[in-house]
């Protein structure tokens, strides 16, 4: 096919790989550090796209979530300062920026633990110091309510919970921070793949509950962490 | 139209009123008192029925549900011994049976009341005993904690509950009484009619809670109260 | 039905109307204002509800919110204080807290108005400032742009949206502070009262977009409010 | 990632395993035996918590469901006392408990037989004698009818369906035991993974009949084995 | 707007009335007679149709169905020898064809009488005899295999049910005559109008059985009476 | 409420008239007129923006669509040049442009014809000819093929079905003129208000058929009016 | 586990294999052949079912339908008799029946062939005689014209379709014999696996269609044959 | 199965392969080219009727689509004259038609390329030039702007999008090209597959814009090139 490209050379700030165009001054006008979305990429344009993002701005952070095996052998292999966090099957490299603030997450199962853990450690490096409150589900009262003070001295929280998506109206209604609840995919039958979960969390009886899609620990870990870097 | 109708006559225990076959011997057939299910029928229709049940049968009780206010108004003129519950929106005729057992019945908020009442009148008249504990939403964990203990006393619960439906997973986390829960339409946009209650309460974290359909108290309320008579 | 009925008595801080319970030490607990969501009430009893709660707590804020016609006539002519937001269809009653931050309220088009002004005023009554910004759909860009200013120097952006609900990428691209996105239920056909706008902000593109029920501008109000009083 | 995770040590009856909390006074609380859900963990995560929790309550039974095969190979391998039931796909540990009152499980087809299973193992662990009839369809009622009087001698029903699921209706409308419908994921096209069966069962004409999740054999018999045990 | 409408006249056997075009040979082309469809029409459209059709083919019947009260008023008032059916909502104009073979039409409860009846008036007037079975759910097994013989012996089976939809499976099961489901909206909740009944005939267990759209009476009894007249 | 309200007042070509900012320049740069949407519109606030739009380019036409019984009683009275449209349900102000190219709009059933009317006088409106065949279902092959070379030499076709929506699929396969389908909320039941007819569109196995919402017959006005004019 | 199964012994025409009840009576109650759903069952289990039904019944045809490679294998090689239909995925034992009456059976694309296969191979062994016509979509109208002739003489219609699902009403359009519609689940993305066709067949504008579920020829087969082998 | 095949044999333009009747007269009825859809194909099954199309028509090009690995792999090796594009997953045999106008074929993301790389393909062969603009999402506004004029520039835009589908209501209002939105099935959680994008895309606030099914490249490629071709 003979017909041409529009490729626009050469914008300020804009490298282009091809298949993908790097927006490295992303950061100056969101405040926030980059970004790799590894799913439905290979090994060798992750590790490209690593390369590239890390020497354009080596003095920030960058993150890389949902990482496959290969990837994130990959990346540890050729990626020199890459750190990896197993949990949230995500990686990071270069300096984390100084913590301001703080995200606690908490979620209700052992299943929930990934999309914890990605928040948490997308959290921490979009700047806010992060806490992990695992395994606290609604039909253990005495957990949530053991975890209380914890709870309410975050600026933000991060509530991860899958089949009935119960956790953030209980959580929601011992305290008045604000809250990101995350639906996970944990669950079978009628949980419908997080449905169940994330129609709980928009109809919370608990006023102030927002919410992300299902499995996205990493926008919620976005939100949480600009509004804790923000508070007093 | 002149084809013939099949309409068999008088097998024994069976009344035909031309729009409905009244069964009056289902009660020795299953234990149960005789039901009117008063929605989409005329003031008349009900009337007749309840007259046509109550002297088949004067010394059990007949239940009459979903009654529109017209419906109210006439039964109440015209069937001496009715009694009215207005919350649930029905009337019964003839003696309660003696209450065995203890059915608990909790609701989450005002709005689910209605509901609420149907399944308590509703095991009444099958011949349990009822509490009812209303406005005990999951956002506020004292109401629920300050509860327990009537609650570990009865023997079924029904929790009714809109919105998230997160209810029975917290009741049922402090109990190990039998749990029927029941979804209610009260909520609006991603409540979508009382589904996202209804998927709540099927994917209850929280073991051994049983659902029924949404503001079926009538159903949850027969239920609760074959297993609370048949209690020890 | 001579079944007992569970009321607590004289819990602190609990008055029993019958047909509710008011928490009025909610809002020590929560560092919130105590709300009346008037859908489904009766203007007698939103007056009463009313008057209990600013007896209760004369020095603080309440509001009522999702009024009919009737209701706001009767609480208008029989709550001396009430001061009606028409295009919101909410009343407040009592002296607004001091406003620490700021909410800017963003919508798409002008039939998301009401839900843009309930989202507002909930803003301000939870503690925040407000500014508005109305009617800047992503079909004409240029509104957008030009409004940019005023997006960045908020301390958290509520984003209205009906039909396809690209409203919160849009803006999101453009700024990095925290955005709550309301889908409303403006539309017809396959935008399913709201579902398309719902799916496609869950779906956001712009990271850190969080998203409430549909038509719930109360919801991102006190969430916003929350996030705004406690930024620095 | 150097931030602190909230784990509260020692809490009385509470082992932490970093996977998984398990709370091992859960059963002097609910009165129920001890549960491990098998799906999603590993081989020796499950042999390491049925050690866990075999130890700490060498008396009572402890019940594994959802195992994959190479889970139950090293379940059956490693736990010495463990039996297995093939059809469930659950192992036992530990003695069962006395058998009071008496569960019915009933089933449509044959390939609702695993649903089935887990079912009645369930309940027998959860301590009620059971009862199995497979393969009575309501295509052929001559098998229903047959089954008759062993159903009206059980304490609670467990009708296990897929397809349309109408067993739970015909089976309710010949007893006045209460019933606990469970929906499988047996059919194709429009059965859409158990929905058909579990819309079926939610309007089921015969009242009193509850539902529970799809494929949730577990929850059906926990349930149940509840009603059984505490009836006289 | 002055454009061209595009208006073929004249071609043989059909008749223009500017808001419909009257097919009038269609009966030669099917073998059916013709009908008229009232949703959304007019009384006096209606009127004015039948008119015509009646002028155009005075020996041959005409079907008009889902007729409201102010159609059926001006029908019966200004159609000479139009025949109302109360029940079906429908009238009947002109001869009716002699009936050859017989279309039973069961129903399962008192709501589902109207969908009954508009297949019943259908399945007469395109030429075949009926029978009527109303009032025979599933929750009453004795009253169905009451029915078999009169089953037993018709060319085709309608068979009428809402809520879960069952009663196509338990009469498919009794007999092999062709079977015809029509769901109809009648429930709550989870039957979503009708869908829940669809579904349920669509994965009946029971072979042969053949579905039409909610409510659709029409349908079936035209289908029905085309088995039925051509049957031996 | 007294924070800030954001207006930016006077750009160039806007004009504010409080509940909508009138984009007065649009046309210059889409090259389309103006439109109002007047769904949810006052009669006093179409005919104040008719006003308005009139006013400031009198040599343009305006269209008005989905317009309420009182809306087209105040408009017709108010507004001295304006066309009404009955079955469009539609008004149109000011001189029409003259007609380049030709759309054919074509309709499966007499109850489609206001969507139809709407995309004819919208494509009319915007710049093109129109020619409408009307009642052309697919269960009546001869009328579509007898239309088949008025169809050839349009343009652009706009194809208006409900039900099945099955139209597009059958005129996609006699042309290779561009195709916009528009499904209609004609239909009952499973057609769940234009849902069948949408997906039957979008899976169409005629090639080149694009889809616009479920009664949008405005957007495929608008569209094919662009395809039309631009043509040969 | 030690509770006692349920198990009826030696019931007149019932053999007991384990995993299933064989009702080797039911063609006399029905009057149609013995069939094996293979979906799910082991390539033994197939084997022996069919030894058991044929030596019951060797004079009778024995339909085993949805047959995986394997299990195809084994009973190619294991029974002698059997015959193989590799379209449709399926295998006959036995003589079969003589041919009353015809089914066609047309399908619209190449894709749709097995499903198609499945209808033809069971309306032949339930009795009837069958033509298969196959590639006949909508788009390409002069393929169906030139089939009409062939549809018009057979006793029953099989319609097999996916994507839109449109043949039924074009087909049914050309003709009055009963027809019976089979969506397949081919398509991608909005076809919703046959959602689409489904939909768009039980909204057919074509009167007297009726419907099975997506990809079930073989309950398509049945009903036809049973329609076409008591045609006259 | 001794049943007859209907298999009509040579009609003029039609060659049969057994399982495909090849209509090789097509483009001269709609003055396209021919199209092989390649999934479900077996590789022998795409050489033998690209063989087959290739000698009927060897002055004219095929597009062959959705080819599989080894599908290419023979199409590559025994085809002589195929083309592969390997984002598009596409072959195109013989030689490209003269192109005449313009579509731009417009992307959201790097995981959209697939689908708008089968546009592109499909349009060029159908005749029109053909313009590529990748990765302009709407979360960057600037490089939207940056391709604005070349967008105006052309005749026929198609817009690719998954996730929210907001790309075409952005470009949408930057012009009033004819515009044909394409949703991918790119996201996760609450996208569904693409239906989040098709909704949104359905219910855009830009006038105009038309859509295909879910990842359906090839349907507006061929829709944009009939229009960009007939285009002054």
């Amino acid at each position: 096919m003979s017909d041409q490209r529009v490729d626009r050379p050469g914008e300020g700030g804009v490298s282009d790989l091809g298949y993908a165009r790097l927006d490295t001054d992303r950061a100056t006008r969101t405040g926030d550090p980059e970004v790799v979305y590894g799913a439905g990429k290979t090994p060798a344009q992750v590790v490209e796209i690593l390369h590239a993002l890390h020497e354009a701005h080596p003095e920030r952070a960058i993150l890389a979530t949902r990482l496959s095996d290969p990837v994130v052998e990959s990346v540890m292999a050729e990626v020199p300062d890459a750190a990896l966090d197993e949990v949230a099957r995500a990686v990071t490299v270069g300096p984390l920026p100084q913590a301001r603030g703080t995200v606690a997450v908490v979620s209700a199962g052992t299943s929930d633990a990934p999309v914890a853990a990605e928040a948490a450690l997308t959290a921490r490096v979009y700047g806010a110091g992060v806490k992990i409150v695992n395994d606290v589900g609604v039909a253990g009262l005495h957990r949530i309510l053991a975890a209380r003070e914890e709870l309410l001295t975050a600026n933000c929280l991060v509530v991860v919970a899958g089949m009935e998506g119960a956790l953030p109206s209980v959580v929601g209604g011992l305290t008045g921070v604000p809250l990101v609840a995350v639906p996970t995919s944990v669950g079978y039958g009628a949980s419908f793949g997080g449905i169940a979960a994330l129609l709980g969390m928009l109809n919370s009886c608990a006023p102030g509950v927002t919410v992300v899609n299902i499995d996205n620990g990493f926008g919620a870990g976005v939100f949480a962490a600009r509004v804790a870097r923000a508070a007093r």
